[in-house]
C-alpha cells in the first residue's frame, strides 16, 4: 500500500521554520488515514495513547538527558527522538506528536510548571472576573517549538506512518486553567460554571479560538491527522457537557483546515473520556473519528454512528457552521478501546482481550451496513509500569487477528 | 399520607439486640418507598448520598466527641445521632444508615484503618492465591454494631421517614480488598482480574455471600430499603463489568429478603457510578431502583427501563434465579442525579439546576407510558465544603417544583 505524495510543507507564513522547504517522503503506510475516513483496510490499524512514554527505558534515558518533561517537549530534537522510539519497537500504524496538553494555556501566560510526582501546575489560576478578562488567544509564535517539532518529526518519519497532531479541548484546558492543577472533584471549575456561566463561556470562547489556530498551525507544519482530547468532558453533567464542552469542540472543528499542504484530507479525531452517554450528540460533530473509552460497547457505538444524520442537525452547533466544509464532515470511524490495565496481564491474556475488542466491534463492513472504520487504541494512556514486551504482543495480535477476520 | 404499621422488629435470632421487642411508630412519610416501587406520589422524594457528613458543623462536633470516623460508625448512639442530624435541618424523605462501605471486609479480618486525610486502608491486601484462599464470609456477629445501629436509628426516627440500609457491591469491596486502599488506576485489582480470573471469581463469590447476609441482617434489624453501592463498577471495561460486577450484584439481590419483619416490601436500589453505558443490562437486575450519576440523560434512562423485559432475560444471571421471587422484581424507578458540585453555586443556581433535573426526567407518569418512579438524589456524595444552607434550597425546590409539576 504505497501512496505517493509530492508536496512541500508550508507552515503559516509568519512562522519561520527550518523545514519549510522539505519535500516529504511518500507515505508508506496509510492504513490509519484510510480507516479514519471509513475506507477499507487490510487490517485494523493500531496506535496507542502515550505510546512514547515512561514505560519505555529509552524514553526515560532521553528524558534524563533533556532534564525534564518540558525539556523534551520544547526541543524539536528531543521531541522527535521520543516520538519515534515506540515505532522502533512496534509496527504501529501512526505516530503522535510528543507534546503536552497544556502548551496553549502556558502560551497564554499562566506559568506552567511540573513538580516531580505531582503533575502540572499553573502559577496563576483563572478564577475571577479580572483573570478571565485578561485571557486572550496567544500569539502562535510562542508555540513555535511545537510546530518545529511537527516538521522535524515528519522529516524523521520519512513517510513510514502518518503523524497525528493534537490539542486539549477548550473545556479540558479550562479545567486545568481554573483549577490551577489536576483535580479530583473539579470544584473550582464547576463552581465557576454554575455560578458565573458568563465567565465560563468567555474562557471557552478564547480557548476555542486558540485551539483552532494551534491545530491549523500543526496542520500547516505537517500534521496528517489531528486529535482533540476532551479528557475531562466526562466529569460534566448531562446538559452541561453539551453546553460547555461539546459546543466548543464543535467551534474548533468548524474552523479547522480540511486538507494539509499536500491537498490530502486531514482526519479529525475527538475523544471524550466518559463520553459514552452522549454518543448520539457527538455523532453530529464535524469530525471523522470518535474516540471511546473502554466502558462503551463497541457494537452499540458503531450502530449509533451508523445511523443516518438528520438533515441540518449540525446546525445545533452554530448557524453558520452548515455553510462551511467542516460542517459536512461526519464521524465514520471509531477509535478504541482496550482498558490499558489489560497490559499488566500475561501475553496470552493481552492477546485474548485484543481479540475481544476486535470481535465486539464486529466484522469489518458487514453487508447492508455503512462502512464504519475502526482504529484500535487504548481507552486511556499507557500506564508507566506497563511491561514493554506486552505492548508487542498487543500490536501483533491486533494486526494478525484483524487481518484474519478479513479472510486475508 | 399516613401509613399505619403494626409490627415488632425481629433481628436474626442469634443476634441479641436491645431493641428487638420495640414496637415501631407508624410511618408518617412513605413517599420515598412509594416512588421506589413506581407508585404515584404527590411530589418527588429527595434524600442525598452522604447527607450525614462533614459539611454539617453538628456532624463535626459529634465526630470530635467520638474520636474518629469508625468511632461514630461502631457506636449505635453516635451513629443514630449523626444519621438524624440532616433530618433536623431539612425535610428529607429518607434517612440512610450512617456506616462505612468497608465494614464487611473489615469483619473478614483484613484490618481496616483510617489515616487522617488519606482515606481507608487495609493492613492486609488480598493479592495472591493464599490470601484469596483465606477469605470467607464473616460471622455476622462481628457486624452486630451495624445491626444495633439500624435498630437504634429506627427507634429514634419514630416513623418520620424510612431508613435505608446499604452495602458496597461485591466488586467495589473487592477493589478495596485487592488494592488495600483507594486507587486512581485500580492496577492491582485489574491485574488480578485479567491475569487470574479464577481468583477474582472466588473473591467475588465470597463477597456476594457476605453482602447478602449483611443486607438481610439489616432488613431483619429494621432497614426499610437497601442500597447496593457499586461505586467502582464504572472503572471496568465493557464485558468485564457484566462478568465481574453486575453478575455478582445480581447474585446478592437474588438472595435478599423481599419483605421486612412487618411484611412490607423492602425496595432494593443499585447504584453503579459511571454505569450509564450499561443500563440495558442493568434493567435486568432484580432490583426496584437504578441509581444514576449526573452524566446520564434522565429521559433516556427512563425510556430504557420502561421497555418491557424480554421473557426469561433475567436468566443471564444464573439459571435458578428465575425461580426465586427476587427474579420477578424489575427496576421501576430511577434515583438521581444532580452533580453535587452544583451545591457550590448560589441558591438561585441550585434551584435552577434542581428544576432542570426534574424537567429532564419528564412529567410524572405521562399517558401511555409505564409509571417510572423518580427519587431525587445527587450523583455522588455531598462534598464536605458544601454550604449547608444551599442544601436547604435544594430540598425545598425539589419538593416545591415537583409538586407544581403534578398540578398540586
Amino acid at each position: 500500500m504505497l501512496v505517493h505524495e509530492a508536496f512541500s510543507t508550508r507552515p503559516a507564513d509568519r512562522l519561520s521554520c527550518d523545514n519549510r522547504r522539505m519535500i516529504p517522503a511518500p507515505l508508506q503506510n496509510d492504513t490509519f488515514l484510510r480507516a479514519c475516513l471509513g475506507q477499507s483496510t487490510n487490517y485494523t490499524p493500531v496506535w496507542l495513547m502515550r505510546q512514547a512514554g515512561r514505560y519505555l527505558p529509552e524514553y526515560r534515558a532521553t528524558r534524563a538527558r533533556a532534564g525534564s518533561f518540558m525539556g523534551l517537549a520544547t526541543h524539536a530534537d528531543y521531541a522527535t527522538e521520543v516520538t519515534l522510539q515506540p515505532l522502533e519497537r512496534y509496527p504501529l500504524d501512526a505516530a503522535i506528536l510528543f507534546s503536552d496538553i497544556l502548551t496553549v494555556p502556558d502560551a497564554m501566560g499562566l506559568g506552567l510548571s511540573f513538580q516531580e510526582g505531582e503533575g502540572p501546575r499553573f502559577a496563576q489560576a483563572v478564577r475571577d472576573e479580572a483573570a478571565v478578562a485578561r485571557l486572550a488567544v496567544p500569539d502562535m509564535h510562542k508555540l513555535r517549538y511545537v510546530f518545529d517539532a511537527v516538521a522535524s518529526i515528519r522529516k524523521a518519519l520519512a513517510g513510514r506512518v502518518p503523524l497525528i497532531g493534537f490539542s486539549g479541548s477548550p473545556w479540558t484546558l479550562a479545567c486545568y486553567m481554573v483549577e490551577g492543577a489536576g483535580s479530583s472533584d473539579y470544584r473550582h471549575v464547576k463552581t465557576l460554571l454554575y455560578a458565573r456561566p458568563d465567565l465560563m463561556h468567555r474562557v471557552l470562547t478564547v480557548n476555542a479560538g486558540a485551539v483552532a489556530q494551534y491545530l491549523n498551525a500543526q496542520i500547516d507544519a505537517g500534521a496528517q491527522a489531528v486529535m482533540v482530547f476532551d479528557s475531562w468532558g466526562g466529569v460534566l453533567a448531562d446538559g452541561a457537557f453539551q453546553t460547555f464542552s461539546l459546543a466548543y469542540t464543535a467551534h474548533v472543528l468548524a474552523q479547522l483546515k480540511r486538507t494539509g499542504a499536500d491537498g490530502r484530507v486531514v482526519p479529525r479525531i475527538v475523544f471524550t473520556k466518559g463520553g459514552g452517554p452522549w454518543l448520539e450528540a457527538m455523532r453530529e460533530l464535524p469530525c471523522d473519528v470518535l474516540g471511546l473509552d473502554w466502558t462503551m460497547p463497541l457494537a452499540r457505538a458503531s450502530a449509533i454512528i451508523s445511523q443516518a444524520h438528520t438533515q441540518g442537525a449540525v446546525c445545533v452547533f452554530g448557524q453558520n457552521d452548515a455553510e462551511t466544509p467542516a460542517a459536512r464532515v461526519r464521524p465514520v470511524a471509531l477509535q478504541g478501546n482496550l482498558d490499558p490495565s489489560v497490559l499488566f496481564a500475561p501475553p496470552q491474556a493481552v492477546r485474548a482481550q485484543a481479540r475481544a475488542v476486535l470481535d465486539s466491534f464486529g466484522p469489518p463492513q458487514a453487508q447492508g451496513q455503512p462502512a464504519i472504520g475502526h482504529i484500535f487504541n487504548l481507552g486511556h494512556g499507557i500506564h508507566q509500569l506497563t511491561p514493554p514486551e506486552h505492548v508487542a504482543h498487543l500490536v501483533d495480535e491486533v494486526h494478525r487477528y484483524s487481518a484474519a477476520l478479513r479472510g486475508r
